[in-house]
């Protein structure tokens, strides 16, 4: 269950669940890749700025589900109770280069989170 | 990267995205329990009429990107070229016992699907 990348995926993931960005980023390098359900995002600042509201408005607690990883590579699944949804659980598939996250392949599912954005909207109209 | 719950995972994984549900079947416990997005499900027949709509109307093909597991648990990401969404990636961590699949924790994000359905309803109207 140990490894170089998945020490530093489980670090990252510890990090921005805990609400802590500004260490969860100390975790990706400048020019990190991820691709989201919505499209590819590239940079440390779009990487802050797809979690942020994740973490700050919606996320309530996270658990681990399972993780493994070799020296490159990390796959992490966890539950997440949110305030859109009870369980919103996520994936992850990291991949590690020099000490730093280069790549996550970020699974989730976005219906609920587009049923509550609308939820919302229909609330405030 | 070899192991027993991994083996039997990706046997099952290639078997149903190979359009064999029938074989991929073979490697469920009766009373498999499946938490899919949209909820949980339990039995085989269940779990089939969840994969083959998927399987047998939408799938393309499927590409793995990741598998890890130990000797109880299997984890797997993909991605999927559908009908519905060029890329509808994937992950499933699973508990095997006793030679079979006695849970999944599927995720995957149902928002194209939804967009797709909306569309050939709109088409329909």
């Amino acid at each position: 269950m140990t490894s170089s990348a998945l020490q530093i995926a489980l670090s990252h993931h510890r990090a921005w669940t805990g609400k802590d960005l500004t260490a969860a980023m100390t975790y990706l390098a400048d020019d990190v890749v991820l691709d989201a359900p919505a499209g590819r995002l590239t940079g440390i600042q779009a990487y802050r700025e797809f979690l942020r509201p994740f973490a700050e408005q919606f996320l309530v607690r996270a658990e681990l589900i399972s993780a493994f990883g070799d020296d490159t590579t990390a796959l992490l699944m966890y539950d997440t109770e949110t305030i859109p949804a009870a369980s919103a659980p996520a994936a992850e598939c990291v991949t590690v280069r020099d000490g730093k996250i280069v790549h996550n392949r970020f699974i989730f599912d976005r219906l609920p989170f587009e049923e509550f954005r609308r939820r919302q909207a229909g609330a405030g109209a």
